[in-house]
């Protein structure tokens, strides 16, 4: 009896489930309610919901299968703010695909295209390197470094800063080829970026590439 | 007339306010309501309290002062779940804040307590050392490198990472002594950690050491 | 002056009644919300307006037209678990419906139409007939106890049960021909239905007929 | 490693779930909110949060487990109906422990506590007797038919009826003595009880003990 | 740097608005939420939403810009009492709106759209002119005492009043010609007026005009 | 039968109040819900609770008893801005007591207690007065006037004004002494004050004294 098997099932799973949420303290199903006014897309309310859900497991160590968000989405003539209606603030956008666009179109050498992702006050700094702030000095640091470099990476982790400033981490390990045409990979790295109104505008990097080098 | 003044201040303020606003399209006041078991500690609603204003603010260009939380925090006899009622899961603790413990801990050399701040898979990865899982492996991998170490932080940033896994990062700068007993300083370096359970459970470092010690 | 006295009469009336509900106690208005997602149709909403009505008023005293219900029913977009989008269940029919379509078809003889709504693991039982399986044991069972029979009902009441399981009473009076030919009527009877997945799993049924027949 | 492990494992078991869940459509988890002026007792909510979940279910097919329900208790000062507080309804009490009670007490043939029991225009209705008003008349009634009986139970549904009425059902089997001495069990029975403001005004019981005393 | 400077300015006001707030003691945000049925037009919800937000403000001194008001639209089939759909009231017309109106059409002489304006029981009195109930009768009131009048308004204040009256003042000065053909102005007056069903049903009116007169 | 017989009144009320309700188009139950910090005494809550029901019933015409105001008192540890918790603002005193309060001190002659409830910039104009700062220059105004006055209240109104001013109005009759020693009552008057910060900023004051005085 397939459906009466299934519910036993269920009961079964649940139970078990139940029995591991005890097990780790797991109680309580926490509910998000978010009041918004209309405007933003399905794809910026899945980032809502999805940090949403993240911020309360921060605190609370609820599996994220029972985290409930609730996005109440109020068209304009439902909100008022000293009795007027609202426009909505049109959503930021992701700060992580920004990074990732910035990375794939410098890894292209394709410049200009990276350029234009960079908001004003840009800054960085690599290995040694000091604070640079146009891509051309980063051209001329690299020089002696390197003949080319790749990233693979292991993971990417994004996050809202201080005041109005996004951060995005990106690791990974580089390969690439010495000036003397030797490759060379499984190199670590780390970059660190902020953003701000879909700009960067600021990128720093650590790397191994030093302590590989004296070994050679 | 005070009062009138002030009045009159708060309207000019109120309108500058909403000019600089509307300026950055902030139009909107989101409005955040969780529901959790009653049982959370002040300083833990706290930490919920900010961490839901940064989702929110990751996605709404709103000015953090105009992002409203409101935690409803339920006795346990009102809340139903299958029901019946439910007790609360007690909160994770503030990875950031064991993170600083672990890091004072081994800058005092008190390996013992740092220890005690490790779960169970610990793994470690420093410039060049390869996967480590001891302590006593650090201190040996340390010995020809510096006689001594301290840091200056930067920034700390933490957030949930993936499955049930908080993630930490601190950054700054080195200071300390050669082998040799030259003193060095301002040495970039940034550190990545996993906690779970309370526990640290991975430590990623990166930093310059190397591309100093090349130029000596 | 029409809308005057009427005013009159409302207040006259407002008074009233809220005086009988001081003399009944019922000075609260109870409200409902319930978020689901969004996808039930008007009638299936009708049904849980109804339900959650009559399951406050199981435990609070109110007047059923004091009791609000509000339904927030959420764009899939809007609804979140685990920071990923849902898809609403499929409401479960209505067993009362279920239960006067399975008792019309059975009273038409329509057997194959009766056997359609039936579940895997079916059982039913009459007055001194044990468990049976099938329709063909039931009429096998009636043939020697009258030769035809119809059902005057007083009441139908569904419920949730346990599990997944729904249950429908219905009770009345049955008229019909004792098989010397000799009518009867105005006989009690009751039947316990169990309904699973939209089809009936169980029935149990229990009348006066016996009693009837030793008097005759 | 006991916290991986268990992590797995509920990672594990959460799919699993997930799977089931996807596999029965149940891909929703609904919530209620109640409003209520404060003043009811755990036990009272107890009810409440139990009632309202079987009444979602009774249309979304969610598991229990899934279904939460938040009682938003407010105090009578935060609580207003035409601008002014109101106290709050004292809740019904339960009306299948009416019934236990009342059912225990005639089977001690405790007529007194049971007559206490009885609301004003109590009607009651067994086998062929025709309405009875006393509890004398079911005694008298039941002389001719059987020296004692006993009920064994296999369940009790109870929910709101129509008005202010809440019904009961229970059912299980007889088993007690003939007139001739010779005893009887596992006979079938059906019992159906009004209730209203805390008293049973209606019982209609059902049996198959003239079916089989017509075999003896 | 545009987006810096707009963010310190940002910063800043933000700062300056919080210092005056805390001058102020204004630390809260009220939220009111409003459930109703669908059918309010953008126009009335605007009304809803200003009403609301100087109900709050009545009492918490918030600044306007820091009340909010979401309005849940409910669509009919959405919204339950006694278990069953409601449609919404159709909503009070603007009062203040319909004095403007009956003004004009009073300054206008345009006797026969004032008339409209009028509801059932409709009193007016003017001063020293007992209660009137006719716009003949202050016609006939007013020729002795001024050849024409008009007004300019300084303000107008509408709320909801007892039962179900909304009143309406407005105030402002009067201008217009003596019976012996000599001009006055910047005569004080008040008029007070109660609306009902969207009819004005009383009329009462203050000014100086004697006062001014006396001196003459 | 006592309670069947209020059950069955019950239910005919129930019936009259929905056909009044439907025949004046008032089918909804309009639920506001404010949330604010913790602090309000149950008489500020209470003066919330009205203004709210009367800023609903202003644009949507439902009977008082229909309108429900929840208010969710949050502890201060429950609600955050910008990520931080806020103290509640204590509530703005009652402008219509302060009213009443100033106009039983100037009945009682009683200056200083007047003055003490007067704020910088107050402003006074009685008819034909023209603007007065002090309440000695009102005492100089009325003296040639009558002898002395006393006020019958028809009715206070008070609401929000435009700002952080409140508004408050009375009107009613005077009773007094002419200079001449002659009595005279019933005139009609009707004051309108602004308050702001608990202190009265304005009083306007209209009346019929010359209209009556040019008769005698």
């Amino acid at each position: 009896m397939y459906f009466i098997s299934t519910m036993i099932l269920l009961n079964n799973e649940t139970q078990l489930l139940l029995q591991i949420i005890q097990m780790n303290g797991e109680c309580t199903v926490p509910i998000v309610e978010l009041h918004v006014i209309e405007g933003y897309s399905p794809k910026e309310k899945q980032r809502l919901g999805a940090a949403l859900t993240e911020a309360v497991r921060f605190v609370v160590p609820a599996a994220a299968e029972l985290v409930t968000v609730l996005i109440h989405d109020l068209p304009a003539q439902d909100y008022y703010r000293g009795g007027t209606t609202r426009s909505p603030a049109p959503a930021r956008s992701d700060p992580a695909q920004l990074v990732r666009d910035f990375l794939t179109a410098m890894e292209a050498r394709d410049l200009a295209r990276a350029q234009s992702m960079l908001g004003e006050g840009f800054m960085m700094a690599f290995p040694g390197s000091g604070p640079m702030t146009s891509l051309q000095e980063l051209i001329n640091w690299a020089k002696p470094r390197y003949n080319h470099v790749a990233k693979t990476y292991q993971g990417f982790e994004a996050m809202q800063g201080l005041g109005d400033v996004a951060v995005v981490y990106c690791r990974g390990t580089l390969s690439g080829e010495w000036p003397d045409g030797s490759p060379f990979d499984g190199i670590r790295f780390i970059d660190r970026f902020e953003v701000m109104d879909g700009r960067i505008t600021r990128q720093e990097v650590w790397n191994d590439i030093a302590e590989l080098k004296a070994r050679k």
